[in-house]
């Protein structure tokens, strides 16, 4: 593979997109905190967890517990606050599905709120590797499935990892705005870091390749 | 206390009834395993576990994971196969609660499918002890409350004693018709064999007090 983005492109047998601030604009949790009269309370743990040592999966661990959010609750935040795509990302998906190269979502976000992005983009549910919320029988937030690989501190390079392993892909391209994105290659084949919400500095320095339009990747 | 069983009823401050066999004539989850086609294969694998060294919870933990009830199923099973309750037990609640006797129910089964019999009882919904079900935001069945008392052996003792310990119980009575419920005494302080829906040997043997009739128990 060479340093050239449209080659890598070209070559590509699978891409995968992060979810939060990539492919919707918003990042999940914190609107979903919001919708729950949560929102300060989470951003504070939020940044604790930043400069701290906790695993992701006990950052998602206490950020739930603090919103606890019931079955009725999600279902009204996905009526009533439906994510904003970001711009251009429609017609890039639908570039690649034109192109037959499979696309997956990988997101350490909820299941529940991806699954209508996914289905509006065309990306068919299985295609889905992010966090499952769980309910009891009156609605009652009852926690996480702890076993989900994106539930877990690098678990994005093991969603990758597992679909190159049950695909055979050679070449797959990882977009996303985070630091879990972009430890995510290997396995991911190539990293393509996306600032067109958010900027983060040390993903930007690192990232080989950076755009800010999904444009940018719609190549003639 | 004395031997009789008036006397023993007479200075009762609170009573907990099973629910399976006891409250209602049917074994909740064999209905449910019925209603999600998988009768014959749970009713196998509860013979099995009656002779072998499994834990309650393992024993749970298989049948459910036979079963897999969806939120939706368990939704139906109530609303088209409501149990029975057992003769009497409505006349015998009724009775306790003119006496501003708490009763409780304590049960093995689902706090989902033991609500509505609860409330046909007047019994408060925090006045039952049950496992609880889960299940992911499409409905899919995702497990159960390890944590709480009565998925685990032992668990009917442990559901007794926090209640002495937190209203200061006294003389608790404990109605069943299974070895569960006879292991609950002590910390129960009596136990009152209930066969009037199945009659348990085992059970029948070793209880001080046995009676086939709720009516034996409204003394005039
Ligand atoms: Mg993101
Ligand atoms: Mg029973």
């Amino acid at each position: 593979m060479t340093d050239n983005l449209q080659t890598v492109w070209n070559y590509a047998d699978a891409v995968c997109f992060d979810v939060d601030s990539t492919v919707i604009k918003e990042e999940g949790i914190d609107e979903l905190a919001k919708f729950c009269n949560k929102g300060n309370e989470v951003a504070e743990l939020t940044k604790k967890a930043m400069v701290g040592t906790m695993t992701f999966q006990e950052a998602l661990k206490l950020r739930l517990n603090i919103i606890q959010p019931t079955l009725q609750q999600v279902r009204q935040f996905i009526q009533t606050k439906p994510p904003t795509l970001s711009p251009g990302i429609k017609y890039l998906v639908q570039s690649l599905h034109n192109r037959k190269i499979p696309v997956y979502l990988i997101s350490g976000g909820f299941r529940s709120i991806i699954g209508p992005i996914a289905k509006s983009l065309n990306i068919p549910q299985e295609h889905i590797f992010a966090n499952r919320l769980k309910f009891y029988f009156n609605g009652d937030y009852a926690g996480f499935d702890e076993y989900e690989y994106t539930s877990k501190s690098g678990g994005k390079a093991l969603a990758i990892q597992k679909l190159k392993d049950t695909y055979g892909y050679k070449n797959v391209i990882l977009i996303g705005d985070g630091a879990t994105d972009l430890e995510a290659c290997p396995p991911a084949d190539a990293f393509i870091g996306y600032g067109g919400n958010v900027i983060r500095e040390s993903v930007k320095n690192k990232a080989k390749w950076y755009i800010t339009d999904f444009s940018e990747l719609t190549f003639s």
